[in-house]
């Protein structure tokens, strides 16, 4: 069992002990989420992107938390649509992978929508 | 080195072969993982909850890849930040098992801001 | 000068008087834009669709503070890069009554991803 | 009438010739706002600030049919809940004028949270 299946069930006990499954369709799921991801977004939003590479404690703590609730969403979503979060991201890479070739994509601003 | 710790490598090496390091600053990062987590909103959007219980194999295959999308992104902004993003998840959810005690939190709608 | 074009101009004082423009790129605009938007997703994510057409006090208000937001934050970007949001609206209007013909759209769940 | 209760008036039509309200909950119509603003991020994701301030003519375009969209259901999900937008506007800047009192708030980049 990976790390993120270990906390997929972390998750689902934690929702089953609070009968908040009802609540937890992937409609709302796939709100709640946008919405944790958006709130990195206020972090960020007045800082330069240097200021960014260098956040003060304070915004530190901050991100520490969104991404915390982003990946918690992001786990709990794909479980109740029985996606399996790590191997499709590993199958996007490397898809990511052939899509951008290194020697075509190096540094090059209008290939990046993808990591 | 757990899961994370793995893509999170494949990842600084996909990104430094490509000179894209440039463009990855939290700020741009933050954007990037907003505008994948909307485009999970746009899968369900228009569909019931009990439509986004059992979406059809379109909309399925939608979930996988912006899920990836979402979990990459994600990592590497962490990654970018210096942030553990299993570490800070596995915190967040023992702060929220305090915060919502399961006899207190039991199908109330008011609590369930976090999961 | 329609409506808008006076909300423009108080933004625009607004701002000048506090020497905020270097803050409002569109760039940090659009962030701020996306961050106020999803926080209208927060007052929805745990309602029903049939309670989000009747929410309560607590959520009106709300609405009301986050729309005025989206709307102020839309006039402000939208200025800073020459564009008539009104206009624009109006035009893409028509473009959709055209690309979604009321015969063949009536109720149909596949074509409604426009207004 | 004011200019945003004459495009009300006609997304009414044009929802009410589609049987369309069937599925413009406010909780949908949030779902799209916050999808359609998420696209104006992706604009401008991985341009710099400086470049988001004199952007290319193929980013403008795709920012006049973005803005569009967040305007158009903005105002429609306005409607659904009963609320006047440009009032909710001139009030919140209102409020916002004293919260930020340009003295005190000149170049201040802890105070620009709101416009």
């Amino acid at each position: 069992m990976d790390d993120l299946e270990r906390l997929r069930d972390e998750l689902r006990a934690f929702s089953a002990a609070r009968d908040w499954d009802q609540f937890h369709s992937p409609k709302n799921l796939a709100m709640a989420l946008a919405g944790e991801a958006a709130e990195i977004l206020e972090i960020f939003q007045w800082l330069t992107e240097a200021q960014s590479r260098a956040p003060d404690e304070k915004a530190r703590a901050a991100a520490r938390d969104e991404i915390a609730d982003v990946l918690l969403y992001l786990i709990r979503l794909a479980d109740q649509l029985g996606i399996d979060p790590l191997a499709e991201a590993k199958r996007k890479l490397g898809e990511n992978a052939k899509r951008y070739p290194a020697d075509k994509s190096r540094g090059n601003a209008r290939k990046y929508t993808d990591l």
